[in-house]
Parts: structure tokens; sequence; C-alpha cells
């Protein structure tokens, strides 16, 4: 694919994000790509996912309204059909003869988020800003999709011997989709993985040739009950959800910092009650914890428990909390890092190459990663810089689609090479 | 109509529960009901309402929601069409030759409360549970609307001579009627008014003659913008809006009570964020105060707009605030509550007639008796004690049906009373 | 006593002001005018309080400071000795012949306020201000203790026949001494017991002729016991005590109005931590609640410990929680109410009686009105009104002077008349 | 100095902590040490320190208070003198002919925390636990200053060829006399610099050559005022100081984490308000906000001040903020770590050198160090590891008495190693 061809899919993308497993235009239109290749295998559905390792999979409203609307926007119905209950994501296999098998796993799902309608926002100026409101690519996972489609074109049309596994993953945003997909067996082959994200705040021209410095995460989603009460005629005999709630917020923000290395907090929905003149039967709220290991998530995780029971209980309230989605830490191996580094200094457009950096987030690729080095295999997670205007996961987050083909040629380029290394 | 009319009407209506402004098929059904009559005018829509001074009316969607549903459960057509655009509610003129006008107001909303499901629930235990899931007439709604026919029917069927004039009035619950029905005109030549209330505390057999304490009542709607950020890569440029709202919450029923008189307080929803792992930008609470007079609901609002202010302020969130819905406080007038009370002695049922009572919540027919009263009129509030086992506003909130005779018999007598009154 | 007279002992009292059960100089200067007058008996010390129902006695260094200065500033050092160990306040009888045994409460202690220095301040302008920097007659007990005086000196001087006992009360602000007044036997014999105060609202000129709704009134001490830690270098080893008590005050505030009436809560006091950079291992509050009767107070009480449970609990710290003082609601009696306005209406400068008005505090005065009306006798609590620029309990608080003549007539009028009451 | 001197003079200073400013004894009883020395100068009071630069001195009846408990330990009167106004520590210097000028800091102040009193505790099993009630060794202050003392008496009796200047400074835990000591001039022909710390997690046997990562600190005293009212007969008139505090603790421990780096807050200290019935008109916090960097800990600041002045609004409360006390980072430079390390590894008992670690914490000995190093000079800040049963700052903080000789080893052969550096 030219340039021209990688921004024309990214921008077709980018107009329909799709959150974590409702993507359903975005994987047809990726089958459609997938279809121009000579596969060996081409897995979607249940075939590509373990179901049960699913985490995050929204309820079957939901998913068919977001199915309906793939639907309406002219996917292929047969595809459609195999991704049904929330089945996104494929997995596409290309033999090219003898060699080493090598996985890219790249992700595809989409945030909630409203899309910037400024006219500095490229998206907006040039007319390709998301057109399901309040959904919006907004970390680039179009990117990294499009890049897949990149990869996988180059390879077929190159000398590479050997095989390669194309990973499009869904719901990397709620850290949904990650285990279903290393728990499903494509991966027990593979000798090499790479993952790959753009931006992070490298500029473009830019490559991170190896990233470590993932944040364990954990999920949790906290559900308060209470008494509803007539607000103004007899307010004691409420039990205020919305109050507990609020104390749980206020206590898991202030958590205390430790001294073994970076944690994070963050309450990102709350919703609860009914109307004004009604204390509040039900409020629930959505989290996350982080530790830069393991260890500090959980003890994240268990001060946040602790808040929250006691939050409740503050108001007489009972508590649920599903723990949800979880994703490990993980670190990029340094021999197949410096491959990819090698690679990328000889690559048109790249500037520098970072030896390792710091996610400083969390990501599922982690439980791909651990799976193939658990196996023996290499894995190294390769961060290719793109100018952003704003941050992740705001509204005016862009990529400088430049860096398409740097992403590409990276990592086309490191496959190439993989096969002429010496086991 | 006998009590086994009045008891099908009621859980007819109780099947099919309208939050505020909604009551599409409600009011179908009682425009049907009216359409037995020999009526001197029947106003519905624009007619019954004085369109600038509804107030918390739902958008678009929301409304063609409930239209849509009244649509397929039946209701006429060409009645709904009348009420497009949340034109809810009716006015009904009866002439029944020369003699004092005489107005008589009940209220028709439910509630946004998803009805028990127990088996001590007798709507639920005798099949007529609300059919609209998450919403119910938690609050006797449905008994006034049937008793405002009843009472219809028996003047109608009566000596009475004088006119009649009925008011069905939506969206009570959100004190979003009251007004746009006083300031349509009908009240003009109104010379007593009467309201009722069901249970309130009040066992069957007991009736209230003359209900004053209406607490005053403002709401308020607050959003709370701040700016998305990665929660795990870059916390720090949030600018977080669920934080300053649990700010907020806790300081909001944290304002001091004051020595002159009761005042309430209450969140009574909350929503906002969009995931997990976004910082959220936006988050929207709806509160509503009260006060024993309207300076000391005047108090608790001004201390409620400097909390949301500060709150906001320390997180850097920008803050809008729409003072909602208000509805005064208002006086029964002693006379007419003596005649109410003179005619409740002999009624059937009644043990047991209280002068006097608070109602310790807000009603926006405070608007409608205050317009009367400002006219030189009378007004009186009437409570009809009801067993009910659940608090009003609750899953189990229900009415003991005995009492819908009771409420028509003290209303319809009053009225004839007054035919008799030397002005 | 002459009015001059009557300013002179005051201001000189004022410019003392000694808070609870530290009342040493103030009691040793009442003793010294108690002496002018042929008592019967005087009891001072254990004898005039049954020791074991005091609450809220300071500890023993807190006592020494104040009896050192008390003795500094000139106190007579043999009546000193009588209250060691903080017991304060005494118990003056008068016996003048045949006739009723009549009680006057009058309490003595001042408030830790620092009292203002502003020119429109009279104490600071005519220069007796409180030399007890921190403490300032803040409530008018200077002024009560004035007109016990007044009372006794005015009785001795008329034709009464029957007994006046005279009972100076300390530690009223802290709800302390109340109890242990009124269970010291002196109330036994008495028929009519009058206590009383000045202002609250009431202009000079008005007399409260029976004041009621004395709010039932806990309190609260709350200890929070978490762990220390360097705040730097391993804020995570910590359990912050600061932590849990701030979540205990926005929570206490926080606890739902009450629909049967008026509840109060305060946390007056806090204190925690000992240096910026250690997590503080401990914290206390001191906090009241109120409710308009007994049962509403044991509302607010029983949320209250909840809370302090809970927010212990967020930060998995203990807390010891001691319910100290309290005092029951009270009631004055109509017979005896009347006689006081009676005489009131007939007093120089009275130009209005109220028949009755609610206090809207609390007050320990209600254990020795209950203590007689158990006994069969009448009590009434009288208002005195009094301008005064600032309000009860700030730093601007004064009484206009001219009252305290108002206060011994209205007083020492009732008393003679109870002298001719046919019992 | 043998290893029963040390312990015993360290005991002797472990038995009578001072808190920052008030080491009248401590520094006392190091002068009379210094006096057995031959020394070249002794500087101490304003000599010692540029007055204008201390920070967090405390009132003078507080500074009057340790000073006469001093007098009566039996410190020399005439020491006391030159100490007045809270002068506290010492400048010693140490002529021994031609060669480099080399200082050496410690730091000599105790915190204001409760010694334990458990068995297990073996200061108090062997009888030195400490004499003033609330106040406590629990940094190993008491080792550093013996430390010093040790270090001169081994250069004195050695080859040394230079000149040593020991600083032994007063209020490092408050952050306050780092700077006033750096900015005397007495170091400004140091051209290296040790400062030195016992334990930090490090255990015995353990040297740390070379102590980076110095949190930046800030610490700030912020006082609400309000207005105070009675809590019971006037609630509303309060402007609750107490009820801003709580929200401002709330939210300063929710100030987000930083992605650039560690950061801390915490409140140490709170307090406010008079009496449970007082509506609290004032209360103060101290607080302090750290970072990984100088900006970091700006950005803490920032943020805090905005919570502590929203919360402020939130009450209706005027706020004043103190920014007290603040350090920048530093770093050792690894030319003169790596001789440290050379030493070290030659020392009895030594049995593991580290190159470097972090601090995890603050330190106003980086006030020393920059200065030194703005001149050209070297700094190495080092670590000698102990065994402590309870963590730094906890009340069962201890040293193994067996480090006292390591660290006087490492440093005193470390400074005659230095006279032999080329320049």
């Amino acid at each position: 694919m030219d340039e021209d061809a990688l921004v024309s899919l990214r921008r077709e993308l980018h107009r329909k994000p799709e959150p974590a497993w409702r993507e359903f235009y975005t994987t047809a239109r990726i089958v459609e790509e997938l279809e121009r290749f000579d596969l060996e295998a081409l897995h979607v559905g249940p075939e590509a996912l373990a179901g049960e390792h699913r985490m995050g999979v929204p309820d079957g409203a939901e998913l068919a309204e977001w199915y309906d609307q793939a639907t309406e926007s002219g996917a292929d119905p047969e595809i459609l059909e195999a991704l049904e209950g929330g089945y996104t994501g494929a997995v596409a296999v290309l033999e090219c003869g003898e060699g080493p098998t090598v996985g890219l796993r790249v992700d595809i799902d989409g945030l909630p988020i409203e899309e910037s309608e400024g006219k500095a926002h490229v998206p907006a100026a040039e007319g390709f800003r998301s057109e399901h409101e309040g959904a919006m690519h907004a970390c680039g996972h179009d990117a990294h999709a499009t890049v897949g489609i990149g990869v996988l074109e180059a390879i077929a049309e190159s000398d590479f011997s050997g095989t390669l596994k194309l990973f499009f993953q869904p719901a990397e945003e709620v850290i949904g989709g990650g285990k279903a997909m290393a728990e499903r067996g494509h991966l027990e082959d593979v000798e090499y993985l790479l993952a790959v994200h753009v931006g992070l705040d490298h500029p473009t021209g830019e490559i991170v040739a190896g990233i470590d410095g993932f944040l364990a995460v954990s999920h949790l989603e906290a559900t308060f009950t209470g008494e509803s009460a007539h607000a103004g005629a007899s307010p004691e005999e409420g039990r205020n959800a919305i109050q507990a709630l609020s104390t749980a917020v206020d206590n898991l923000y202030g958590i205390a910092r430790h001294s073994d290395g970076a944690t994070r907090v963050n309450v990102g929905v709350i919703e609860g009650g009914t109307a004004a003149n009604i204390v509040a039967e039900q409020a629930r709220l959505v989290a996350e914890v982080r530790g830069e290991t393991t260890e500090l998530m959980e003890y994240m995780r268990g001060r946040a428990e602790t808040v929250l029971e006691s939050a409740a209980g503050i108001h007489d309230c009972e508590l649920t909390v599903e723990v949800g989605a979880q994703a490990p830490s993980a670190e990029s191996d340094p021999e197949l890092a410096s491959i990819v580094g090698g690679v990328a200094r000889g690559v048109d457009g790249v500037e520098g190459v970072l030896e390792r950096d710091d996610l400083g987030g969390s990501e599922d690729a982690t439980f791909l990663m651990r799976e193939v080095q658990k196996n023996g295999g290499l894995a190294c997670y390769v961060g290719v810089g793109t100018d952003h205007p704003g941050g992740h996961h705001t509204p005016t987050f862009d990529v400088d689609e430049a860096t398409l083909a740097h992403g590409v040629a990276v990592l086309a380029g490191t496959i190439e090479r993989l096969a002429d290394r010496p086991v």
C-alpha cells in the first residue's frame, strides 16, 4: 500500500470509531481488506477469541445497537454474522514458506469521547471526523489497524520466508480483549511477537524500540444500594446511595501514594438516582487502579475495596463490587528490541531511535507478550512517534499520517530481518 | 361511578405510569372518559397550558419515545396529536346552571421508580404492576386522576348548580406543570379551588380538611466541565469533573440547618464520565432545595450556588447551573377547610377529620391556590387518608382502593355544598 | 442593689470569664457577695454538686492553671480550697419564715472565645473587656450571676415569707453542671423553680414568660487512631487519622434532616497530627448533636456513630467514641409562666411580655426543671430581653446593662408573689 | 572515641530529644564535646546561622519552655545564652595544616513523636527512652550528632592534612535549618561536602555511597477564618472553618498523581474550633507537598493552593496560606561517591556497598550540597545501614549502635583519603 492508500484506509476507519466489543464495522472492513490476500487462515468470531476470557462485554441491547449501525453503514452482513454477541476482531495467518512464525498485534477499538469540531482539528477540518456521535478514535487505533494491513501487504509482497500472524485485537481500551486473544491458541507457535502504538508523546520521526513500564491495571465497578425516600417529606428514611458514592470518590483519590513506585486511580464513570425529589436508592461507579508492578496495583485495589466498603457503611448502603478486567505488566525483550532499533535506523523519515521508554499506562498486549515469552519466544512493544496535537484520550487527539508509512516500514523490515535470524 | 369502576380505572392508569410531561397515554385515557360527559369545554394541549411556563420538559427524543409507546398502547391518535411536544394534561368545564365556579385540581404524572415485584405488593400480586419498566405511580396520582373523573360524574349526576372546572395537571413531580396551568387563564373566574392528595401517612378513614406547610422548593441542575486526560499516562493533565461533583455533593448536604425552620436538600441524580481510563471531562447533578418559607428556600439556594461554584473551582472546572422549577408555599383558607371538614364528617367510611396538617413536602398546586386567592377566591388542599404499605416515592407504595370513594364523596359533597353557600 | 451596683458587679465578672469547671474566681467572688447575707446555708464544693454526675471536667493541669490564675487575681484562698478539683458553683439558702421553697437557677461560666477589641464593642471601649485571653462571657452568664445576687438581696430586704434557694450553676456551656446540681439533693423540697436567660434575640424591655423548645443535646468526642509513617519515604505505611476525621466531618454535617422536627449537628473542635512530614497517627473531634425531642437527638446520635465508625474504617483507623454530656428537653409550666407574665407586666421598663417562645438551643437547666417537676413542683424558664449587638457565642456579644434591673424585678417579684399563692 | 564512648554519647542525646530550633540541651552538649578539641573556630548562635533564612522557628513561649528545660537539665548557661531566640546548632573548624577543606554535615533535631514504652523497644528496655514526653529521636539524628563528634576526634588524631569543618545542623525535620546554615558563609571554601544518614531501610553492614532522589519539598500552613455562631440557636449564621478545612483535606490528598514522577502530599497537623456548641471560626492545617523534581513539587503546590482557596470559598471563609520551608533536590557527585565506596569496602563490619540509592524523602542537606557544588566543589550524601525495628518517624524506631563505628570509619576514612586526592 502506498501512503495514499494507508491514509485513505485510516480515515475510513477514523470516521467509524466503535468502542470495545462493538467493532462490528471496523472488523468487517478489516476482513474485507484481508480477503485481498492469499491467507492460510482467517479466524473471526469465537475462532479468534476465547469467549470466556472476554472482559467488559456490554449487554445485548448495546451490542445490537452498534451491530445495526454497522449494517446500516454497509458492512458485509455475512461477516457481521460471525461477530454476533460481540466477537469482534480477527486473526489472519499468512504462510510464506519455511521460517519463523512472527506475530504482530494491533488493536482496533475506539473510545467513548466526543470528537472535537474545532477548525484546528484536522479530522473536522478535512471532513473525516467521527460519524458516531460520542465515540472517537482518540488513541490512534485506527492507525494501528491500518498499519496492520500495510504490514501484511508489505510482507506478502516481500521475500519473507516464514509465517506471519496478524492479531487485530478488539477491546483494548477496557483491557477486555487481550486475554481472550492470548488464550485462543493462535500464539502457541509464535516465536516473535511485535506490538505497536503510535504517539505516546513521541514526535514524528522517532521510533521507540522496546517499550516497558506497562502499569498493571484492574477495573472495579461498585454499586451502592440504599433506600429511596421522599426527599421533602421523609429524608431521614432514605439511605443515600449518592452520598455513599461521593464519599467513596473523595477517598479513592485520597489513597496514599506508594514509595515503591507509580500508582494511579481514577473514577471514570458515575451514575445514580432517578429524580431530584427522591433520595437515591442506587448509585454506581466505574473505576480503575494501576501500579508500576502487579504488587502496587494490588495495593491500590486492596485499599480501594476498603474505601468502597466503608463508604457504603457510612450511609448504611449495601455494596457490590465487581473486579473487572485486569492486565499484568510486561517487559520487551532486549534482543528483539535491538533488531527493531537496527531496522528503524535505516527507515526513511526516522530521525531518532530510543532504545526504550516507559509507557506509563496499561495495555492488554501484555497478555500476548507474556504468553509468547512463557513459550520461550521474544516480544517487543514498538512505539512509532507521531505529532499529536491533543493528548491521548482527548477530543483533539490526532495522528500525523506521515507516520503510517514509518510504522509499516519498521515492522515489516523487522519481520523480514527475523527470517534471517539464526535461532 | 361505583367503587368497581373507580378501582378499575385506577388500576388501568396504574399499569401505565408516565413521568412528567410524558403523560400521553394517561391524558388520552382521561380525555376518553371526559368525552362521556356533556362538557361546556374541554381544553387540551396549548389551550390547557401556558407553554412558556412549563418547566422541566424533556428533550424531543425522550418525548417521542413515550409518545410512540402511548400509540402502541392504543391511545387515540387524534387526542395524542393535540399533546405533541409534551402538552399533556387537560381542563374540563362542566356547566350546571347558575352558581359559583368551583375548581378541582388533580395531578396525573408518575415517577421514575422501578415498581416492586414483591408478593406483598398488591399491584404485583394482583397483576396491575407497572408495564413501563423504570416508571411507577409511587405517589398515588393514578388515584387522583380517578377521583377527578369520579367527582365529575358525581356532580354531573347531582343537583349542583354552578360551574365545575376540573384541572388534570401534568408534571407535578418535577414542579413543572402547576405554573403553566395556573397562568393559562382558566382560573380567572374560579371562586373556590380544591386540590387533593391521598395518603401522606394518614390512614384509611381519615380526612385532612386543609393542608398547609408546603415547603417552597427550587430545582438546580449543575454541570461541571473539566478536561479529559488519559488516567494512566497523564492524570495530571485532567481537570476532573467527577471529583468536583463529589466535593459538591458532600458540601451540599452539609449546608447548615437554619434556626428559622425546616430546610431540605437532595442531590437526586448524578452522572458523569465515559470510561474507567479517562479522567472525566463532564459530570452533572440534579438537586433540589426546600424551605418552610420562601426565604428559607432561598437561603438554601444561595448556599447551594456557592458550594457548586467553589467545588468546581477546586478542580479547575467550569460550572453551569440552571435553576429549574420552583414552587412557593401556600395556605389553605380556613373557611373553605371548615366546609370540607363538615362534609367529611358525614361521609361513609370517614372515621376522623383533622382540621389541618403540614405537608412537609412541596407541591405546585400552590401556584393554582395562590392564583385563586389573589383573585379573592378561597382554596383548600384536602388530604384523603389511605393505608399505604410503603412510603411515598418508594417501590412498595400503594393505595387502599376503598379510599377512592372517600375522596369522591368528600370533594363532590363539598362542591355541592358550595353552591348553597351565601357569597 | 441599685443599678450601679449591679452594673459594677457584672463588669467585674465580665473581666474574668472562666470556662466550664474553671469558675474559680467567679465562684469565690459570688461567695464573697453571699457572705453579706444571713444565710441558712451556703453549699460549695462537693456539697453543691454530685461529683459523679459532673460532665466534661478538664484534666488536672488545666484546672490547676485556672486555679492559680484565680489565686493571682486575689480570690479568697479559703474559698478556692473548697472548689479544688473543679467543684465550682454554689447553692445559697435564705430562710425567711414559713412559706413555699422557691429555687432560682443562674449559670456562671464563660466561653472559650476571644473577645472583640473593636471600638464598637462596649466592654472594649469602656475598659472591662476580658482579661483572660481566649475566654469571654459571650452568652451573658456574667449578667445571670449578677441578677442572682440582686434577687437574693431584693428578697432578703422584702416581706417574702418562705425559703429561697439560689443555684449558681457551673459548666452550663458544656452541659456539664446541670445534672450534678440537680442530683445533689437541694431540689428535693423546691416547689417552684425559676431559671433565667438574657437576650436570645429579644430586645430590651421584652420578657418571655416561659421558654420551651429546648433542644435535647448530646456531646460526642471521637478519637481516630491510625499509624504514623514518614510522609515522604513511606506514605503507604501510614493509616491516616486526619483523613478519617475529615471524612467524618463531611458526613456528620451530611446527616439527613428529619421530617419530625429540628435537628442540629456541629463539629466544634478538631485537632490531630504532630508534624507536616508525619502521617498523623491520631486525630480527635468534639461534636454535638441536637434534636427538638430526645428521639430526634437520638436519631442524630445514632447516625453520627455510624458515620464515625465507617469513616475510621475507610482509613483502617481505630475509633473510640465517648458520648459526653447530654441534656433532655423540658417544658415551662403554664401556671407558673402566667404568674411570671403577670408580674412582668407591672415592672418598670418592661414594654412587652411574650407568653412563650422556643429556645432553639439546649440548656442543662432542663435537668433541674425536670427534677422539680418530677417531685410535683412547677418550673419556668424566663427570658429577659436585652439588646445585644453580636449574637450569642460571638466575639461582639454584649448585654444592655439596663436590663439587669428588669431581671431582678421580674424574678424577685415572682418569688414574692409565690409566697401568697394558695397551694 | 571507642565504641562505648559513641554508644554512651548517643544514648545521652537520645534521652533528651529536642524538636526543630529547640535543640538547646543538644547543642550545649555538643559544644561541651567540641571544647575538648583544639579548634580553629567554633561558631554558635547567629555566627552559625543566617538568621533571616531560618524557617519554621516556633514562637517565643515555646522556645522559652525548651530553653528552661535545657537549663534544668544542667546545660551550660553560658552556651545556652548564645543560642537564645532559637539559634541552635554549631559549626566547628579543625585546621590540620595544608590541604583541602572538607565539610561534614550532621543534623541534630528530634521529632514530636511519643516514644514507645514497649519491652521490645531497646531504649525503653535499657533505660534511655526519651525523657521529654511527646518528643523522640525517631530518625536517628542522635546517632548523626554522635558520629559527627566521632569523626572529629578520629581526624584530630589522624595524619589528615587539611581543614575539617563540621556542621551540626538544627531543624532538619522542618526543613528549617539547612538554608540558614548554607547561607552563613562557612561553606565558601569547602571543596568536598559529606552528609550522612543512618538506616533508610538499609541493614547493618551496608553503606550507600551516594544517595540521590531527594524529593523537593514545600511546607504550607493554611488558616481558614469564618465566623462563629451558636451551633444550636443559629447555625446558619456561622461560616464554618472546620467544614472548609475538611473539604480541603479531602481534596489535597486527591490531587492527581503526575506521570513525570513521584509526588507526595500530607496534611500533618490540624486544629480548629473552641467548643462543641460553637460553629468554628478558625481552623488551621499544616501540610507539605513533595516532588521528585522541583517542577513536580511546584505542580503539587500550585494545585494545593487552588484546593485551599476554593475549599475556603465553599464555606465563605477567608484563607491565609503561608508557604513555609522548602528544599530543592540534589545529586551526589559520582567522583566523590566513588571515593566513599572505595573506603567503605575496607571498613570492618561493612559487608556491602551500594553505589547509589534514592532517598525517597526530602532533606535540607540539599541546600548545603548545592551551595558547595555551585562553588565548584563536590558533595556526597552517604547512607550508613543500621537495622531499625520500626520505620523512620515511628515510635519504635531505633538504631543498631554497632553502626556508629561504621559511620565514623567510613567518613573519617574518606576525609583522610581526600587529603591525598590530586586536585
